[in-house]
């Protein structure tokens, strides 16, 4: 009973689990898999690789787009994509995480949330941001992030579309 | 009395009475401007100049970045920058205004955010959100929108820093 409590309060797995510098085949491979989730619009599929390839070119630094990348058989088994807030002390948004449909419930999401929250917190961030949609259709979403200990700071009406709102939640890291 | 009732529903002034294509010395002019305000940090004055910087390397649509400009005897007297919200649905974000201080209470700020109001309306926007802080230096800001018939759509505490929360801003057009 007192190991299984201690073992609660064990730091989630680390970053090294995942790599953090793009290649050249990543923004493809981004784009693979994110649409492959099937929960993403044409639109959010090419801004999802708009980022990958903004860290390409840029930098992690230079774009503000940090990823945490967990490898796998056929190219990427899912993704973080995360950054400071500009006009902001130390927050930082998770703008993108995606898991592959055949990685799902094997607990890869919450890994790579939680490696995201330890290098968020390596540097410098103090809160975490993480938006969604208030719809049906993203319940999973808002539960994954309630689960870990996001609480929902606040709901914009109408944000996405009309009947669509933004969910927003975050967490202090 | 008929007259002034039927006057105060003529549309506001159109956009015409501002240029909306930047010029090479624009960002130092913005930059200028936006300093001069007094209200804004060196990181928020550092994004305002980049914004133009965008709007110069990739035009308007390419950026996102669109500006309205009221020129003035000495550069500009004031300016706002917008641009479509990604991932949204003909929804629209005034990222900047900014007015001179010598160009104060002129009416300046109000005529620019209802020129930029009917710009977004001809490109197809359905809501123009305005974000502030909600810390008393802001107060003026905030009635600002109010006044010009913007609702208080949310607030994220702590948003910018503890105890500077976020305050957002929704007009339907």
């Amino acid at each position: 009973m007192t190991t299984l409590s201690l073992r609660s309060f064990v730091p989630p797995s680390n970053t090294d689990a995942f790599r953090d510098a793009l290649g050249a085949g990543d923004a493809a491979a981004i784009e693979r898999l994110v649409r492959a989730t099937g929960v993403f619009s044409a639109a959010e599929i090419a801004i999802a690789r708009e980022l990958a390839e903004e860290n390409l070119a840029k930098g992690a630094e230079g774009s503000g787009y940090h990823f945490l990348v967990a490898g796998g058989e056929n190219g990427i088994d899912g993704y973080t994509c995360f950054g400071p807030i500009s006009g902001t002390n130390a927050r930082y948004e998770l703008y993108w995480i995606a898991v592959a449909p055949g990685a799902r419930r094997s607990g890869l999401g919450r890994r790579l949330q939680q490696a995201t929250e330890s290098r968020v917190r390596a540097m410098g961030g103090k809160i975490l941001i993480a938006e969604t949609s208030t719809t049906p259709h993203y319940a999973a979403a808002r539960g994954f992030y309630l689960s870990l200990g996001y609480a929902l700071l606040a709901e914009v009406p109408d944000w996405h579309d009309d009947g669509d709102g933004l969910a927003i939640f975050g967490k202090r890291l």
